[in-house]
Order: structure tokens, then C-alpha cells, then sequence
């Protein structure tokens, strides 16, 4: 296959990435709707590893959800039932699902649907635990842990889903499209769009007030009282997105990103399900008080789908204020989202940036351009500590050694 | 007085500017708060001058208040009886309120009540009428702006001010300040603030659904169809604000800025209730489809409050947004706002700019310091049309003339 065809087939890969229309139709527990998942299965960020490769944060996020499922009594019968693969782990990506850092899921978790209403492809994403760093998806399964993610599955979960179910729908783009002029760039910065949201849900929330005001009022907290609550509709919005653009033939866009706690691996569109990876980089962080450098520990992510669409470090000069929250100065967040549109197959159709007088953002990764530049993606991420739990935030770049992984295979498939 | 003292004075405004506390209190009719107002009293934006010297759009709003207000039958009656006196004309300022554009206030109109707790001073803003161009405060009058107005009065006050009573009060700085974080400068972009405000509103506007859900609906949707609710809010605080800051015996800051048909005026904070007149200067306007710069007029305009504490044209760098409503680039209205710097006494306490590395705003107009720079304060400003409604938006620098006025004023005063 000749240069122009790849092109053209990245050329089809962005339109898809542009024109897709996700809508979140309704939230439900995972065995309801996720592809294959089974009651024993445990899905976790990144290409998915035996049990034994897991360490660290990962593997005690894994046990946690085990826990928290009720498929063992005590961490000691989960880690014998993980062995002997009476509990499985898998990988989120490959059930249409992202994880958040470890990234857990399991049969009985609330998940968003977001259906891409242009290409009819679903994505999925479970529910912010809340402000508390101590959290499962950063490693960490206490009694806390257990209480809150009760909470969600049984107050929160309930009432936003049937809010969603009256609304008969609502489209996530021109949420997203509107928080990138309000500050937020979809990744670590959801500020505005949460309240965006909680503003459509509203109406829906008045009319069930008369008959469960409580519930009503527990669950718009939780979707507001920090910035985080719409980061999993955005990862939803954007897996559906990411999805609709995975395997067109001949190209060489990037369609997934993910961390597990050994490595950072992509799925390139062209490439089918195989994942190319590399090492974990060294992230610029600002940790919260308290935290040194020598915590930060890698144990999954695969919120980086943001990136993978064009949001988060993508669009990080639409979000000035995550200087306060992940470091850095406005003029480094502007020039690194400049240099970024190097690497990239187009300019985004629905999300600006209005520091840049509203340039789309770069959108659609090229592995080709990654080489030819050496300019990686830039991603803004939380990071968790050796302890559990989350210690701060920051920008990091993917590495080079999975580009040119996949750019190997692509040689060798397409000539 | 010596130099010495006038820095000690400017210091001291800058200070009270800096630590008030505007909180939004209630919904009443102006009649029943605004000290001094009867019946028979129509506000208007500006300087207050004798009937026959309004002209155009400011004039027709007059009219139309007077028409609404059912002081007279029909504009005949109304043109006599405000000839006579019968209905008199007065400026907003000096009743503790601010008007947009041409900043009409009968007896009956809601107003919101904003206490500067610190100070214990109030500052009063009626509320916006809706997205409709032809609306009062641009000079038009007819069916349709009448029966807003009592849709208003009757449908969106009542709801809103049972809401905020039941709160307790709502503190507005806070929203404020985060507002500067998500695109608003507060005063020609009020679009997270309204969504923030509708938030803190959103608990108690749950409880009232029992009762009247249907007019929680229609209150809740005037308060967010649009990016302009808050505004008024951001208006009444501002003047709480500045009034705090006035007469101070010595201080050559500004504390008060508007505009009538006629004229652009400034008060000082150490020269009592004078106004310093200048003429009106041109804008930097970008008119909406169908409209051209010779339809451009003036009907008065008390919205630049926002300026005269630090917000709006001074907090210009934090709403990158506004290009696409006033025209402009990022990088001029970055250098527009750095150079403000220049004229101001302090960095706003509060009021951050995430560009700028979250430098406080430039606040506080020092008369003598722009006379010295020849730096001229700008402005972000609705545009009114001729014909009534509004035209377009942009950017206007208030004329020098004003202040070499009020320098004379305070050189014969303060030696």
C-alpha cells in the first residue's frame, strides 16, 4: 500500500473521530450491558496481563474489586481465586468500557452508556467515586471505600439514570463543546462541564423532587460538589468517538492509549486489537502537600482516551486554570498545545480553543508524524501514590518505543 | 495635602474595594428599598440631567417607563407630565443602584438586594429582561417588552426571591471569582456565573418544586437561557463595592463611572458627589449580522461598574470567549489588559486572571495616574442601535477629558 493511501484512509479515520454524536442514553450496572462481562470478571486499565504481572496499586485495585463484588471473602481467597482464574481479569478497552487510573470494574458497577448516535457504537464508563482521595480506582479498598461505592450504585446511580431516562437522552458534544470556552479541557479540568450537565439534568430532577427529593439532592451533590464528576461521561463520549475511528484500513491514526502499571501501550486504527508498548515516562507533577516524587506509582489510566480524541493535553490552553492543580505556566501550556498540531491528522470540527481564536484542537494522532517529529503526546493525568490513593497531578508524555512498535507492524502489514 | 497623603487615601478606597462582601439578600420591588424612590420616580443611567436634555433611545426608554409604570396613558401625557414634573427623572447612582444601558427603574421593578456585609452599604440592580434585542433598557417599548417585564415581575422575581430568602443569603464573591477562572469577566461574559448562581439557587429551588414546580421551571430557565443573568448581580455588588470605596478624604480613585445620551462621567472617591463629564468616545464595536457602525448610539450606561472595581475590560485576559461576541484577538485584549496596570491602584485581592499566572486584576482607576500614562480605561459595552435594541458589543476606552476635569476639582480642593 502507497503513502496517499494512508493518507486517505487517516483522512476517514479523523472524519470519523469529528462527526461522532455521543449521547448518554442511560446508566446501568455493568452486567447489564458491557459485551462479555461476566459476574467473575474484573476489568482493569491497560492491555490486559496474567494476574501475576500485576503489582502495586493495580493489583490491590483488583483485589478491592473482588472484594467489593463479594466474589471472596477476604484478600487472601481473592488472590486464590485470581490464580486459579475463578475470577478473571480483563482489559476495559476490549469491552467498550475506560478505566479511570486502575481503572475497576465489576458485574455490579452503575456505568454510563453513551451511544454514538452517528456510527451506532456504544461507550462506557463507570461512575466518580468522589472527593475523597482514597479511592478504588487509586488502589485503595477500605470500608470508606466500600460505604461510598454503595452510595453511588444505590442513591446516585438510581436517580441520575432516571433523570437521563426522562431526558430521553443528551447529547455530551455540545456540553464538551461549550466547557473548552469555560476553562475546562475534558481531561483533569471538568469544572464546567459538570455543572453543564447537572444543568440539563435539572428540569428532570424538579419533576422527581415531589416523590424523592432526598435521593434528588444527594445525587446533584455528588455530581458537583468538586470538577470531576463529568471526566467518565467525557471518557465515555470519547471511547465511543476513539471507537468509531478504530479500524479503518491502511491507517495510522492512534484510536487508544492506556497505562497498566508495567507500561503505556496504543492500538493504532489500522493495526486491529494488538497493543504496542513502551515504558512508563517521567511525568512534570505537582503533588498535593505532604508528597514527595518518590511515591508516584504507576497503576493504570486509561482517562488518556481524552487525548486520543483531541481533549486534555490536547486542549490544554482552553484550561488555563490547571496551573493551580497540575503545575506549569500559561505560556508552556500554550506552546505545547501548539506543537501538538505537528503530530496530528487535522484540526478539530467541534471543539476550539479560544486562546488560539478558536482553532480547532489538534485531533487524531499520527504514529508516522510522532516519528518523524519526535514531538509525543502530551497528557494531563492524576497520579496516585506508592500508598494508594491520589497525590497529584500532571503533564506526561507518551513514549517513543510504542510508536515505533506499531510502526514496525504497520510496515510489515501494509509494505 | 501633601503626595504622601493621597497615596494613604487611594490605598485606603483600594482597601475597601478589596474586603467587601457582596451578598444577595432578596427580590423586592424598588419602591420598597431604594431610598428615596416614589411612585412618581423614574431612574436612568448617568449623571441626572432636566428632561428636555434626553434624547434618543434614553429618552424613548424614560417614555416606555413611565408607559409601563401606568404613570400616563399613552407618550403624550407621559412627554407633559414629565415636562412638568409630575414624573420625575433622576440617576440611578444616587439611589444605590446601577442601570443597564439606559438603566430604566420604576416603582414596581424587582430589584436584588446586595448588602456589602462588610460595610454594611447595599447595592440594588434590576433584572435582565432576556435575550430579545428589543428590550427597555435598549429604548424600545411595545407589547412584547411590556409583557416581559410583568412576566418578570409577576413570574421569574417572586420564585427567585423566595429562593434566595430561604438560603439565607447567597454570597457573590465566591461565585465571582471562580467565574473569572471558567471565561467570565463580568460584565459583557456572565456565563459560568449564571450557572453558578443557578447552582447555589438549584437546593432551594428542589424545595419549592412541591408547590410551584411550574414557575421554578420558567425562573430557572430566564436564569440560564442566556449568558447575561448574572450581569445584574455582578452589577449590584460592584456598586456595593464601590460605594464602600467612596469618600475617602484624599483618594484620587475612581468610584463611580457612567454614560447618559449625552456624556461619559466619573465620580471620585475623595471628591464627594460631583460628576467630571467628557464626550463620548469611539468604539471598537463588532455589530451583529445586518447592522453598521452609523447606526451606533448612545442611551446611557452604568454597567461599567464593572470596570470601576477591576472587572469587565479590567479582567478582560480572563474571558478569551469574548472575542467571538465584542471581535478583538487574545493578544490584544492581553495587552490591553496588562497595560491597565499602568492606571490602577492594586491587584485585586479576589479577582484573578488564570493567564496571567492568576495575577490579581488591575483595580482601582487613580485619576492622576492616567492622566499621567494617558492610559485610558477600557470598557467591554452592549451596543444600542438607533432604532432601539442592541446592535453589537465592543470594547470603548472612557475620554481623558473627564479626568483632567476631576484633577482640576481635586487640585482646588486638596491643594
Amino acid at each position: 500500500m502507497t503513502q496517499p493511501n494512508r493518507e486517505e484512509a487517516n483522512k476517514a479515520a479523523f472524519e470519523r473521530l469529528c462527526t461522532s454524536d455521543p449521547v448518554v442514553k442511560d446508566v446501568v450496572p455493568a452486567i447489564d450491558v458491557l459485551p462479555g462481562m461476566t459476574r467473575e470478571t474484573i476489568l482493569t486499565s491497560g492491555p490486559p496481563m496474567a494476574w501475576s504481572d500485576y503489582t502495586g496499586g493495580q493489583r490491590d485495585a483488583i483485589l478491592g474489586g473482588a472484594l467489593f463484588e463479594g466474589l471472596a471473602a477476604n484478600r487472601e481467597e481473592a488472590e486464590h481465586k485470581l490464580a486459579t482464574e475463578e475470577i478473571q481479569v480483563d482489559g476495559c478497552h476490549d469491552y467498550g468500557a475506560v478505566g479511570s487510573l486502575a481503572g475497576i470494574y465489576t458485574a455490579s458497577m452503575p456505568v454510563f452508556v453513551v451511544e454514538n448516535t452517528t456510527y451506532s457504537n456504544i461507550g462506557y464508563c463507570n461512575i466518580y467515586e468522589g472527593t475523597n482521595p482514597r479511592r478504588l480506582n487509586y488502589g485503595v479498598y477500605d470500608e470508606g471505600v466500600h460505604e461510598r461505592l454503595l452510595f453511588i450504585q444505590n442513591a446516585v446511580a438510581p436517580v441520575i439514570g432516571e433523570a437521563i431516562r426522562a431526558s430521553g437522552g443528551i447529547a455530551l458534544k455540545p456540553i464538551m463543546r461549550r466547557a473548552l470556552h469555560m476553562g475546562d479541557e475534558l481531561h483533569s479540568r471538568n469544572t464546567a462541564a459538570s455543572m453543564l450537565f447537572a444543568h440539563e439534568l435539572f428540569p428532570h430532577f424538579l419533576e422527581l423532587a415531589a416523590s424523592k427529593r432526598q435521593a434528588v439532592k444527594s445525587a446533584l451533590q455528588a455530581m458537583t460538589e468538586d470538577h470531576y464528576f463529568f471526566l467518565r461521561l467525557s471518557m465515555a463520549a470519547a471511547k465511543s468517538m476513539a471507537d468509531a475511528a478504530h479500524g479503518i484500513e491502511g491507517s495510522s491514526m492512534v484510536s487508544a492509549m492506556a497505562f497498566n502499571c508495567r507500561n503505556f501501550a496504543i492500538r493504532v486504527s489500522g493495526l486491529g486489537k494488538q497493543w504496542f508498548t513502551g515504558p512508563h515516562a517521567t511525568v512534570q507533577a505537582k503533588l498535593f502537600e505532604g508528597h514527595s516524587e518518590d511515591e508516584i506509582t504507576w497503576m493504570g489510566g486509561e482517562s488518556i482516551i481524552a487525548e486520543t480524541v483531541g481533549l486534555g493535553g490536547f486542549a490544554q490552553a482552553a484550561a488555563f486554570p490547571l496551573q493551580q492543580y497540575q503545575g506549569g505556566s500559561p505560556e508552556a501550556m500554550v506552546d505545547r498545545n501548539r506543537e501538538l498540531y505537528d503530530i496530528t491528522v487535522g484540526e478539530n470540527s467541534d471543539f476550539h480553543i479560544p486562546f488560539l481564536s478558536y482553532r480547532g484542537t489538534p485531533t487524531g494522532i499520527d504514529i508516522f508524524r510522532v516519528i518523524e517529529t519526535g514531538i509525543l503526546p502530551a497528557m494531563n493525568i492524576g497520579i496516585a501514590g506508592r500508598d494508594g490513593g491520589q497525590i497529584g497531578a500532571g503533564v506526561v508524555r507518551a513514549p517513543l518505543a510504542c510508536f515505533e512498535a506499531a510502526k514496525e507492524t504497520y510496515d510489515a502489514k501494509y509494505g
